[in-house]
C-alpha cells in the first residue's frame, strides 16, 4: 500500500461489489440514494445476517482484515468472532475506526471505513500520515437512516470521490450485521486505546482479537450495551510491537478495560450514570478485557486483565 | 436467490467442476454415466479424502454454507466440523436435506443436494415454495453405488436438467468423504426437527453448528451409528430465530436429541431394537444434542441440553 | 497430481506471485537476485508478517495444504496455528520438509518448497517417487540472507527450471514469518518421524495438526528454541492411516516427542548438552506432543503423549 495509492479503497470497494451480487442471500437492500450514490441497507428496513456483518467488517478494515466466526462450545458464549491484521494500525486506525463526524442536523452519524483514509480529517490523521487517492469508496454508518443529501455531498467533496461511485452502508446497532460490524472491533479499540495512552502506533505490528458475539437486542440501549460488554468483558487482543520493552510492558498494564474507572458495571448501567454522555465515560473503559502484549525487541510476552464472563448479562434462560 | 433463479444449482455446480479440476488431489474419480452423465466417486472405490468431503457438503449446501474443520485440543475428540449459514432454511432444508427418494428396484439412495429445488417433488415443498431452474445440477448420494439409468432419467425429467448437465456425486458412509458429508448434517438436523415440531421455519434465519468428526468405520452399521452419534450426542447448534418469544423458548427445549424417547443408547443400539427399520425410530432423535436458540425478537438466548462424549464409543484405544 | 505433472509448482509459483503483488501489505522485499532469480525477502532486511509467514507455509507445502491461525483463548498461549492436507505425503515430505542441503561454502541452507520434487535428489525420494517438471519454481530457506549466485545456478540445474523462474523466500528463525512457517511443520515432523520409524509413508492419507506460536525471539538460538518446542512439547498431529491395525497402534506409541530419550528439556538446554550438533540430538524427538492416529482399516483411534504447557519457556510476564 505505496502512500497516495488507492489500495485499502480499492478493496473495500470490491467486498461492497461482492454484496451488491449476492443481495438477496445477505438479505440486504441495494438502491440509488441522494446524487445516485449507492446504497445498502443491511438491517434497518431487511433483516440483514451475520454473512452481511462479517463483510462489512472487512469493508471497515479496508481490506486488510480477516474476520471469521469460531465456535468455542466450552465458553458461557459459543459463538465468538476472530479479527486479524498484519496491518492493524491501517486496517483499525485508518479504516475502520468510527472517528469521521458525519452528523448533519438531527441526523448523527460516525464515519467508519477506507474513505477515512481519503478525507483525512480527523485529528488522528495528525500521527497517522498514510493517505489514499481513488475513484470509488465505501463509508460505513452505524444507524438506521439512509444519509441525507448534504452528507453524501460533504463526503464526496472532502474524499474526492464522486458521489455516484460512493457506496454507503448502514445498519442499526439492533441488526445482525450491526452487532457483528461492531464486535469485530475488539482490536481496533485496542489500537485505539493504545494510541490515547500515547503508545506509539507505528510499534503496532500485529494484531489479532476475539470476542464473543451476543444476541442482537431490539432495543437501542440495550444492544449498544451488548456489544460494548462483549468486547470490554468478553474481549481478548493480542499485539506484537516494537521498540522499547518498558513500554510494551506499560502497554500491557495499561490496556485491559479494567484499567478504567468505569470498569465493573454493565455497559448500560455506565452510560445512565453519566446520563447518556458518551463522551463523559472513561474512554479507557473501551478496550478488551484481556491483553496480550508480545514485545519484538526482547521476545516476551505480558498477559494481563481477564475475560469475565459473569458480567455479560444477555438474557440467556 | 431470486425464486425461479438457478442460484444453489449453479453454485453446487461450479464446486462440482472444481473438484473435478483437481481430482487427483481429492483422490476421486471423474466418470460418465448412464445417459452421458456425470459421475464422481468420492469415496466407493477410490480413498477419497477430508477435502472432498467438505466440498461435497458445501455442494449439499447449495454453496450457501460454510463448512470447515477446526480442532480443539482439549476436547475428547479433537477433530471437529463447523457448519454456518445466514440461509439455513434454503440450504439446509431445501438443498442439503437427504429427502427426495430416489430407489430403483433394489437399488436405495434418498438424494441430497440442490436438485431437490429444481424437482420440488418432496411433501417438503409443500411449505417450502422457493423453487429454482437450473441448466446443471448436482445430486448426492450416501451410497458405494453408482446411479442405474432408470434414476438418472427419473431426476432428469424432474429437474427439467439434461442427463449430461448432472453430476452424481456418490461416498459411502464408512467413507472419509462421506463421514464429513454426514456430520456436517449436524445443522441440518435442527433445522429439519424445528420443522418436524411445527416451529414455523421462515423465522429461522440464521444458524451455525459444530460436531466431532468421529473415524470412518469400514463396517456401514458401525459407520452409521458413529455419524449419528456424532450429532446426536456431541453437536451443538445455535438459531437465531424470529417470531413470539414463547416459540423460541419452546423450540430450545424441544429440539435437543434428548428430549427423544430414544436417546441413550448407541444409535446402533437403538437401530437393533428397532430391528433395522430406520422409520420406526423416532424422528425426534436426529438433532443436536445441545442447543442455542436467539430470539431476535427480544434478544433471549435459551441453551438447552448437552454434548456427552462419554457416549461416543468411537474405538479409542 | 499425475505424475510428471507441475501441480505443486504451478500452485506454489501462484501463492508467491500474489506475495509478491501485495508485497507492501506483507511487508516484504522483492528484488532481482543472481542469474535474474526472483528474491523475495520475509524478514531479513524487512520485518516481515505474520500474513507473509502463513502464504510461506501454504508455499512449502506445495499448496496442497491449509495453514490459518485460531485463537485458543483458555489455552495458556492463546495464538496457535492449525494445518491440514488430504495429500499429507507429497505435501510435507515431498514438499515442505526443509532436506535439500544448499549449503555453498560458508553460505548454510536447507531447501523447502516444491522445487525439491523437481530435484528429487534427496535420499528421501527413494521411497517417495512422485516427480514433477515444471517451467516455474519456488525455495524456501529459513535463513536471514540471500542466496549466492553457485546456490541458484545448482538448484536451476538440478530443477530444470531456468534462473529467472526461480523465486526464492528467505526469512530468518527470528522473524514472524520464520517463525509461523516453522511452527506450521507441526504435521511434516509427525510424517517425517513416521517415516524414520520405519511406517509405510504411503498409508499416510490424511493429516491434520495444531501448536501454539510462540513469540519470535531476537536471539537465534532463542528463537530456534521456541519454534522447537512450540512443536515437541505443544503441537498436536492426527493421522488417518491405512494398512494393519498392529502398525497403526505401534504408530501411535513411537510417534510423540515423549518417545525419544532426549525429551524433557528445553530445545535450547538438549542442542546445548549436544554442543550445537544438531544432528547428534535424536532425530525422534521432533515430533508433536500429542499424538492422534486412526486406523482407517478398524475405525479404531489411538491417543498418546500430551500437551505441556508448563515446559513453554517463553517469557511471559
Amino acid at each position: 500500500m505505496k502512500d497516495g495509492s488507492a489500495f485499502l479503497n480499492e478493496r473495500a470497494n470490491t467486498i461492497a461489489d461482492g454484496m451488491v451480487h449476492e443481495a438477496e442471500r445477505l438479505r440486504i437492500a441495494v438502491a440509488k440514494g441522494p446524487l445516485d450514490c449507492r446504497l445498502i441497507d443491511a438491517g434497518a428496513k431487511v433483516r440483514g445476517s451475520i454473512e452481511a456483518g462479517l463483510r462489512i467488517a472487512e469493508i471497515c478494515m479496508g481490506g486488510l482484515g480477516t474476520v471469521k466466526l469460531a465456535m468455542g462450545p466450552s465458553e458461557p458464549w459459543a459463538l465468538n468472532i476472530e479479527v486479524r491484521s498484519s496491518q492493524p494500525v491501517l486496517a483499525c486506525l485508518g479504516s475502520q475506526y468510527a472517528g469521521w463526524n458525519l452528523s448533519e442536523g438531527k441526523y448523527f452519524a460516525m464515519g467508519s471505513g477506507p474513505v477515512r483514509v481519503l478525507a483525512g480529517v480527523e485529528p488522528l490523521f495528525e500521527i497517522l500520515t498514510y493517505r489514499e487517492q481513488a475513484s470509488h469508496s465505501v463509508v460505513v454508518l452505524e444507524t438506521a437512516d439512509p444519509p441525507p443529501e448534504a452528507l453524501v455531498r460533504k463526503v464526496s467533496k472532502a474524499s474526492g470521490v464522486t458521489p455516484e461511485n460512493l457506496t454507503f452502508i448502514y445498519a442499526p446497532t439492533q441488526s445482525l450485521a450491526g452487532t457483528i460490524q461492531i464486535v469485530a472491533r475488539v482490536l481496533e479499540v485496542a489500537l485505539h486505546k493504545a494510541k490515547d495512552i500515547d503508545f506509539p502506533i507505528d510499534d503496532i505490528v500485529e494484531g489479532i482479537a476475539r470476542a464473543p458475539v451476543p444476541a442482537p437486542h431490539p432495543d437501542f440501549m440495550q444492544a449498544m450495551g451488548r456489544t460494548n460488554d462483549a468486547i470490554i468483558y468478553g474481549g481478548l487482543a493480542q499485539l506484537f510491537v516494537t521498540g522499547p520493552l518498558d513500554a510494551a510492558r506499560e502497554l500491557a498494564q495499561k490496556l485491559p478495560s479494567s484499567s478504567s474507572r468505569d470498569y465493573g458495571e454493565p455497559f448500560t448501567k455506565v452510560f445512565e450514570r453519566f446520563k447518556g454522555d458518551f463522551y463523559a465515560i472513561d474512554p479507557l473503559l473501551f478496550s478488551p478485557a484481556e491483553v496480550i502484549v508480545t514485545s519484538m525487541e526482547t521476545g516476551e510476552t505480558f498477559r494481563t486483565g481477564a475475560r469475565d464472563f459473569g458480567r455479560l448479562d444477555w438474557g440467556q434462560g
